[in-house]
């Protein structure tokens, strides 16, 4: 043998080499690969090689064998208000507005505070984990609370840095929210999980000048802009009333459309404004479960894939889902996209993985670090065993995914290469604590 | 002690006395109840009564205690085509003609026969079982096959006299296909848990002729019919291009608009065509995951609840759905109702409970036995598990069923008070046994 060759063929030392049936990278897009393996490394992707090519490339300190298994990215679920899963199923059958104004606002000014958010958010971070979802972009008061049981959960999150001209018992008015969130941002600007957004919550929420702070803060920091935009026909028409001009109309006036901003729902778009929020390079977060369950509407997402415009999926908050379940959502964004457009070649399980994932990684300015197997991208994972007996025969991976698996079949998530769920379980979150304290609230919300 | 009193108080001997945190029993409507007893005896339910009540008036041989947990009447596919869970996922992301006339016909030109629907309809048994369906009205080719898996499964079915214009390799030509099917309801009249309903496939696949005689037979033998209806808009302007008029009208100058009409699918009606199903006591099978997957639409179930027509849930075959799963189609009824008619208050949780069990079986003229919890009824039950730490909080046992839990919280699934479903595994139907004969069938399929 070579000296040359026998040099070259020397295996590099990596920390974990995962072995599944199959791996769907989402980048390149729509493949699904079978016999490969990917080795990780100081919490990132090395690569992802054919199978009998990594026995010579890597010598592991680990071996994860996933028969019957597929790989992939972490799910990134690009809405929801996490701490919200403490009034999962509070009020259901009622229409957004009454759903806001009689049952959630009045039990929120109530009980709201830290205890509830930390409680409310480490419930919502194993319910995701457990489903497969690694990021998770949050809006909601007392994002400090969120921050602590993102890091006990070891879950990579985007904290909402959220603004709302009404007083809360977290701040008094929209300055005061935008200066707590912007503190908060410098006291864990260090924390490799976690990142930021500004979050004002909705058009019929937020003042002129608060939106033009946001505007100005989100181009100085290179923030995204997360809010509700055109979730209802009613907001439409109450801005009309108010603004004399639509919500997203008085967006563009204000300068907030622009590659920052994620609008969220985006239920109610003339063909104009879809055309708008792609030349602008807007992101959306497609809610399906909780535009339907409010009655809010089926948005045009046909319309939406064609015009190219990026999106990615989010639960919402438990109250109007009621599950943080991406697989949940990533069916319910093919169906009522085929069903409302009458297209079933619409939203096919390809893209729809792609928008679970790297589509939402995108709209968070993130993926150039999440979102796919890239080498070089950070290790989150999720593994799902499609080889159940209740779900064969499977005779292609990522519709079986889409259409058939749910997260009961997810094994295994991992965050920059460490696993933070296995069996069903999150690693760091016990079942008892959480259970315990979840009935402490729910005690409380019933008194 | 009086003598008489005590005669009174000497507690009745039963077979099974379940104990679950609440019981909904769906008649009376709308209501949830704890604290209460379901007592069942040789397979009929004897009395639901308050907990302390039943310690004094049964004597049981057995006691079910289900604490965390809700019992239902067992949930009643009213459409499907069994067998074809082994075409689970076998083209996805297709319209329904193309779906049909390149994927799904050819293949069952070249697969089926009495083998496959034995091995598909187990599979089938299996999985909904473990979902808590307890009945299923299928139509499909050797009904004498699904029957023998029905059997063997221990569950109750209702066997599609299929008829259809075309040959295969079950029967040459429509008469043969009624000639066989009669004789079939024939040879198991006797078996309790089997009955049968007239199955033309569809009015583009059934000629005037073979309808009349099923119009007749239906009379004469009192059988439900269950058929494809205004499933597509291209099945209604086809039809007004070869026969003059919409599909509903065909079926109604050929004496088929009457009580034993299950209408499946029912996608596309105009609002004179509510009424006239209304009017003539029919009922709808509503199939809304195949319905948006395929692209077919989705029915306006707002109108159809208002007009207070009876309808039941179905799940389609597994190649069209992908999942024979009544929990994830009462979640996509509600969802589908609220976003396409803009009101959340619609098909709320109880209506989709009640659709789930009594509809179906009012449809199929079996609400008399089963569909409900009301004393002397068949013990066909379910029970779910509401307390997994990944659902909580539940304010309320019934939107919980509907809006959060899923088929994997399902616990027990009960036949004439005998369980045939525990711990997610079906009794009578082994797992590596089913597992082989899938892995065959797919592997044919895939040669």
């Amino acid at each position: 043998m070579e000296p040359a060759a026998f040099h070259e063929s020397r295996p590099t030392r990596v920390d974990l080499l995962i072995r599944p049936e199959w791996i769907i990278p989402i980048e390149p897009a729509g493949i699904t690969l079978s016999g490969h393996v990917l080795a990780i490394d100081k919490g990132r992707i090395v690569d992802l090689v054919p199978q009998n090519e990594a026995t010579q490339r890597f010598q592991p300190d680990e071996t994860l064998d996933l028969p019957g298994q597929v790989l992939l990215p972490g799910l990134i679920n690009l809405h929801t208000h996490a701490a919200m899963s403490l009034m999962r199923g509070y009020a259901d059958d009622q229409p957004l507005m009454k759903w806001l104004t009689e049952h959630i606002w009045p039990a929120e000014a109530r009980f709201v505070g830290p205890d509830f958010v930390r409680a409310g958010t480490l419930l919502a971070c194993a319910e995701m984990l457990r489903g497969g979802i690694t990021t998770f972009n949050d809006m909601y008061f007392f994002p400090q609370a969120a921050a602590e049981s993102a890091r006990r959960a070891g879950m990579r999150a985007v904290l909402g840095l959220i603004a709302i001209e009404f007083p809360s018992a977290y701040a008094t008015d929209a300055d005061d929210y935008l200066a707590k969130g912007l503190a908060l941002r410098d006291t864990l600007a260090d924390d490799p999980l976690l990142s930021f957004c500004l979050a004002p919550h909705a058009p019929y929420t937020v003042a002129d000048k608060t939106f033009e702070k946001i505007a100005t803060l989100g181009a100085q920091l290179e923030l995204p802009v997360h809010m509700h935009l055109h979730e209802t026909q009613q907001e439409v028409s109450d801005s009309i009333k108010l603004h004399g001009v639509r919500p997203l109309q008085r967006m563009q006036r204000l300068g907030l459309l622009n590659p920052n901003l994620i609008a969220v729902h985006a239920v109610h778009l003339e063909p104009t404004e879809i055309d708008l929020l792609l030349q602008h390079g807007c992101h959306i977060a497609h809610c399906p479960t909780s535009n339907m369950k409010l009655g809010s509407g089926i948005p045009d997402m046909a319309a939406i894939q064609a015009h190219g415009i990026n999106f990615g999926l989010g639960t919402d908050g438990a109250a109007s889902n009621n599950r943080l379940d991406l697989f949940q959502e990533m069916r319910h964004a093919a169906l009522a996209a085929k069903g409302s457009s009458r297209d079933a070649t619409v939203l096919d399980a390809h893209t729809i993985l792609r928008a679970a994932t790297l589509g939402g990684a995108r709209a968070l300015g993130q993926d150039d670090r999440i979102g796919s197997l890239l080498p070089g991208k950070c290790a989150d994972l999720c593994a799902i065993r499609l080889d159940d007996w209740l779900i064969q025969p499977c005779f292609d991976p990522a519709s079986h995914l889409v259409y058939v698996a749910g997260r009961e079949n997810v094994t295994h998530t991992l965050i920059d290469g460490k696993i933070v769920m296995r069996d069903g379980l999150p690693i760091h979150i016990p079942a008892p604590a959480l259970r315990s304290a979840v009935a402490l609230w729910h005690n409380r919300l019933t008194s």
